[in-house]
């Protein structure tokens, strides 16, 4: 834990983005923030006003007007932070933005650290670790399924049962520390099948949590993506398609146009970040002269292959000899037929003989829709919105796979009974690595670690 | 005017700059502002709550959980519109802002237009027209005698001026209009002393503000400068110099970094805008060949030429010889002698004799701030930092120079006896031009064209 000497600070940072806009908000936390804003503030005395209340007033420095501004006072420990908290509602100059700043240093704050008022919730038992760490997820969220993973996290649905699973244990742990106080007397207060039966319980909780996180960090990062196929067919052609109509999607609200991740596309609130392949990108002579094993290398870093055939130059016998092929790759794929357009009403009837084979023209922008049906269908979706606890963070994963370690230690002991300070040895480490997600156990390095990759402000 | 209807609308947008950050805030205005958002928020019935209240909870899209939030409320006239209005403080991440943006959208609200709240503002009477500019300018101002001018006109002290000029105005027109009624019999309500004592002493007022549009122009845009002298004296290091000092001193608070323009610095919070002339950007042999009429026209386009002097080179005979070209010119210059670090004590001791010669070595960044206090100095600035009125707008300037020609016919109309009717025609026009700038005269075009620059969600 940090010293509670960081917290006596009151800090102060620009909690919206910076730019030119109609407002930006400036947040302090501290048990100075009240007063250094009261300071400067002209309107009425907000050292007397309830919390949760808004104030319009201006700010001064000494007889210059600043700005005029809105107030939110936040009075601990109702507040984010569970101190006092002010937010300042400015006008959106950065002009304004850095003056106001500088004030509020001049009268007593300090800078936030990046991710400072998150901290001193966590510190302050606001939330847990790992409830801290998703609201960072949350700000990154670009799409529903990252969104609803973070949201679950953060309002502690994930939390819960690491929390209860370890209050389970930490119960065990004791009763066997009691049998060393009483180690001549060879008495067994924890009974072996019961703990035996209860770390098997929690085992299964933990690599079901390990499982969820190849989900998980599909959720957050996109599901890697190949579109394959034979030179020709229309793989860039239908990458373009794809990527420009999310374009045209995420343009549609003014003032809220994002970042655009090149290669990364959004299908029903599904993240999908496209493997640049040397299939996709590379001229056509490269394409020829690549062999079908390095074709199939760079495919095998996908969770799922987008595959196509030109419908204008493949027989059905053909198609279906190359789906073999991909069969046996073991990844999931999609079979896309390109071209529809320049084959016959007959030829597609026939067609219709191979399942599941998605029929469009990419390049007339036809028959996408079924192509993204089909898609959403098959990297089965059903987890991803349901309010199930996923992991999608690599440190939890690790204290996991940890944990995973140490219970499995726990059941070898039981099994070929080793002396009891060995099994409380063990049943202590895996309570160090579950109290590691929630932050129960941890340390300064962990924390600066963690909260350094936040924004400033948050 | 505009209709009341389009009031009838409740208006949403993002009222921060997109991107990611801790918070992003989305402002609804109008009478379903409340409503809209109580529909979807779970927290408290925000219907009966008090105005300047805060309310912490979630924004759900049926059985989804979009957000934590806090909701400030404004109940109406006591908001920035004078309508209800809500404010909602999102996570930071576009993703959601988009997804609570829509959810309004579904619930009732509409986009808001470019400038629509500030408009409203304006139309139901919040404040006149100059100052809803104003708020424009001041989300704009980047420095400080930017942001001093537009506070200035926000908060009034321009609008009254005016106002005041024209109420005194107003009077005269009624008694002129009152002696139409009485034509026949030969009655003088109106004072022509008097009223040509008034119209000299508006037209007085008229001027200054007219007069300060240069100076309020050089607040808003920079000061146009040239750096100018004979080749290889330094022009470019002294550029670089002044640029890279003022890069150091705008990016030391984190998180409030801004666009930076190139050739741009502020000095004691103005602006200085370089003009690219041939002189400091093209090559050697370009500087030589030209004449020195051309060199000329480009220091004509400058409000201010720093003109250096390679002080290894120059004697104190051929400095003053160019200053003497230079004061004939009549554009406001500062002697500057480059490369002090190359001379001896003594030469510089005797350079001492000219007057005003500020001695620097723009390439080892010494001196500079002599080279600064002298350009404070020389472009005069006690007017930049009083309260005083200052014209920053084009439109207002155009409108004062309309009205300025009205209030000459008016007194020509009094020295030269025209009909009542003339004399009161005359009287009208200025009372028009002058209502355009606080906008007790407009028209629906004049409203689209002013707010339609302003950005979504002001």
């Amino acid at each position: 834990m940090n010293s509670i000497s960081d917290r006596q600070d009151t800090i102060v940072a620009l909690s919206t983005p910076p730019g030119v806009a109609a407002i930006g908000v400036i947040r302090l936390s501290g048990k100075q923030a009240i007063d250094i804003v009261d300071k400067v503030f002209a309107g009425k005395d907000l050292t007397k006003q309830k919390s949760h209340t808004l104030h319009f007033g201006t700010l001064r420095d000494e007889d210059e007007i600043i700005d005029e501004v809105v107030v939110s006072l936040f009075v601990e420990p109702h507040s984010y932070t569970k101190e006092d908290v002010v937010e300042v509602s400015c006008h959106g100059s950065n002009y304004i933005l850095q003056r106001v700043i500088k004030l509020f240093l001049k009268n007593g704050a300090r800078l936030a650290l990046p991710g400072e008022f998150t901290k001193r919730a966590f510190l302050n038992g606001k939330f847990d670790l790992a409830q801290a760490e998703a609201v960072a997820d949350l700000i990154h969220s670009d799409n529903e399924a990252a969104h609803m993973a973070a949201m679950n996290q953060m309002r502690g649905g994930f939390s819960d049962r690491i929390k209860d699973l370890r209050q389970q244990l930490i119960h065990f742990a004791s009763m066997i520390e009691l049998e060393l106080d009483f180690s001549e007397e060879d008495v067994e207060f924890a009974s072996r099948e019961e703990l035996s039966k209860l770390v098997s319980n929690i085992l299964r909780t933990v690599l079901q949590l390990i499982d969820s996180f190849r989900l998980g960090n599909v959720i957050k990062n996109g599901v890697p993506t190949v579109i394959a196929g034979k030179p020709n067919s229309g793989k860039s052609t239908l990458l373009n398609t794809l990527l420009n109509e999310e374009k045209a999607i995420v343009s549609d609200i003014p003032g809220t146009t994002r970042d655009f991740i090149e290669d990364e596309i959004h299908i029903e609130g599904v993240g999908f970040r496209f493997i640049d392949t040397a299939g996709i990108r590379e001229a056509k002579d490269k394409i020829e002269a690549m062999g079908i094993e390095r074709t199939k290398a760079k495919m095998r870093q996908a969770s799922l292959i987008i595959y196509l055939f030109d419908l204008s130059q493949e027989s059905i016998a053909g198609i279906n000899k190359e789906v073999n092929v991909l069969e046996n790759m073991g990844i999931p794929f999609i079979k896309v037929g390109n071209k529809r357009d320049l084959i016959s009403e007959e030829k597609i009837k026939e067609l219709h003989s191979i399942q599941d084979l998605a029929m469009i023209s990419a390049g007339n922008k036809e028959h996408i829709e079924d192509l993204k049906k089909k898609i959403i269908e098959k990297i089965n979706l059903e987890g991803f919105k349901t309010g199930n606890a996923i992991v999608t963070n690599l440190r939890h994963y690790e204290s996991l796979v940890n944990t995973q370690k140490s219970l499995e230690d726990v059941l070898k002991g039981i099994d070929n009974p080793v002396t009891n300070d060995l099994l409380a040895l063990d049943i202590r480490q895996a309570l160090h690595y579950l109290g590691e997600i929630t932050g129960q156990i941890t340390t300064d390095d962990l924390l600066a670690n963690i909260f350094s990759k936040f924004c400033i402000g948050k």
